[in-house]
């Protein structure tokens, strides 16, 4: 048996996943159901205890690709397979995002708006697409697709991974001893990293202070990756240009945080790629049905790796 | 004799033509010139009475695409040949230009920008790249460019010309009466045209209000090709999203004019794709060499099309 729990628009999750697994028995209901047949869990943010209502429960499917706070459940037990979002429309989305910080800080579009506030009629500095070197870090689903797209139109991109890498028309490196070196070469800084143990606070004072002066930083990863108390003085002291964020330590952002008013700060609330219903839902019944053939599947989550 | 004026810069324009024609004679002193032995000139923004003073002139070279402003004026003879630039690094800045705009109104960044100044965090709607439909009117060096990169990024692209074209992977239809209907299926309507009799007001009330509640407007073409008053109208009553405007019917925009304040407007100063010394420089001296060795070069200019 499924059960389903969603954040919102639980009826419609439920109708989408009845359609695509016709076979199914499939349940969203929070009560009248045998918790001991539930062997199936699809779900995001699910509520503190619900991990532990199943004894039987083998497949947990997130119903999104970075899946932190699943490991950080104490209620989800080691053995049960975990399945996060691989792509499922994502990729797109998160291309659209970056590239929309990239030719903002690239055009100085920012410095327009400000001008406009000011009926200022004058040309800024602008720089070449070929002259700005982007980094991406994490070149899983979403880094590799985002760079690629960004070499496609001219900027010359480099890759950041754990393990090495071989990805068309974008030279890659990889591991922690080869950041440094990069983080002094790039003027756009795109993170794209799952937050583990190894990533957590990997931006810190000591590196972001590696970018060149003027570089930007858009994070679409997680909060954690950054130290962000450090970007702030960075941004503050004029060492970069600016940073698009969309994710952070906290969420949502607190309303009295000082990142809200920063001129230098453009905040986005975690909408940098959504979880789209129609592909997810086509990517988790095909791998129900692929597990019920007995077929392994993508999108298994490493617990030693943590994502 | 060639005789370089430009509005800036002129001296590196000077040196970097010498490098490039090494043979020619060429000069940019306003005085101390047998006027009589100049056959060529090379400007932007030609003072008064420039072309007038050179009784000999056989090709004027414009430093930009757009060539109103020559055929504006009664002192340039129409026997003499006027070339403009073609594409010449502008392409690629014209594609960033037109991206930043597209994604701005797609993923509703300027209402983030609001929410950010309240502190909000809340997703806002947004459309998948293939749900915004764009129409660019004009596909010449620029629009053909501009719809094939937003064509390979997903969104659904339709060009509109003078005459029948076939792009690659780009839906295209011409004329006046294809027009009207082409508006009323547009959600992004992309302006590069340029101004000539038949595409000044071409974009008058009539037309903006075929386009589709919510549709937004880039224009980067030139500022007469809309009606500025009706396009305000437009965005006070909310039919329409927002504009991004980089030429407006007068240059600089008035300082007081109620479009700097507009909250749905993005204003930038003439500066979607700026004329690249370089490039140019390499285009003009190639076209130059061309016509000593008697063949025949791009980037004439129709006058009888005034384009
Ligand atoms: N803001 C949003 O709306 C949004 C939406 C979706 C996802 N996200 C975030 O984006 C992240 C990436 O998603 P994805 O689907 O691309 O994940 P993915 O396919 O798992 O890719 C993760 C990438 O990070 C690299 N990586 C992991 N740990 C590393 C380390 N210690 N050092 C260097 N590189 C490391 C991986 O290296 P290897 O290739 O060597 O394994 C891989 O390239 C998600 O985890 C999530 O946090 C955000
Ligand atoms: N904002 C900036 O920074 C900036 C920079 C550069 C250029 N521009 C502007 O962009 C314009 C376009 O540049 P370009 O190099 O692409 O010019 P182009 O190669 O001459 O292309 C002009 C396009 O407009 C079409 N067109 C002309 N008159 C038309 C009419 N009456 N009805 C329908 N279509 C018509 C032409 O149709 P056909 O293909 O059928 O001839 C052609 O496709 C320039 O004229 C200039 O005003 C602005």
């Amino acid at each position: 048996m499924i059960y389903i729990h969603t954040p919102s628009d639980n009826a419609l999750w439920l109708d989408l996943f009845g359609k695509a697994l016709p076979d199914a028995v499939i349940t969203a209901h929070p009560h009248a159901v045998d918790d001991t047949a539930v062997t199936t869990l699809i779900t995001w943010r699910a509520p503190e205890g619900l991990f532990a209502r199943f004894p039987n429960l083998q497949h947990v499917f997130a119903l999104g690709a970075g899946i932190d706070r699943f490991l950080d459940r104490p209620d989800l037990p080691a053995h049960v397979n975990l399945y996060r979002l691989t792509d499922a429309g994502m990729a797109q989305q998160m291309i659209e995002y970056v590239l929309f910080g990239v030719l903002r800080f690239q055009r100085n579009m920012d410095g327009y708006l400000r001008q406009q506030q000011q009926a200022l009629w004058q040309g800024l500095p602008q720089r070449a697409a070929a002259e700005m070197r982007i980094s991406v870090l994490g070149m899983g689903e979403l880094g590799t697709q985002v760079a690629q797209a960004l070499g496609r139109l001219g900027y010359p991109v480099t890759g950041w991974s754990r393990s090495a890498k071989v990805v068309e028309n974008v030279p890659c490196v990889h591991g922690l001893p080869a950041l440094d070196e990069l983080l002094r070469q790039t003027d756009v800084l795109v993170c794209l990293l799952p937050a583990t143990p190894q990533t957590r606070q990997l931006l810190n004072e000591a590196r972001l202070t590696l970018l060149p002066a003027g570089a930007a930083i858009i994070n679409a990863g997680r909060g954690d990756l950054i130290d962000l108390d450090a970007l702030l003085a960075l941004l503050d002291s004029g060492q970069l240009q600016g940073a698009q964020l969309d994710v952070f330590p906290a969420e949502p952002l607190p309303t009295g945080h000082r990142a809200w008013t920063h001129p230098a700060l453009f905040i986005t609330p975690h909408v940098a790629a959504n979880t789209l219903i129609g592909p997810s839902v086509a990517q988790i019944a095909a791998r129900i049905k692929a597990l019920q053939r007995g077929e392994t599947v993508d999108g298994l989550v490493d617990r030693a790796r943590a994502y």
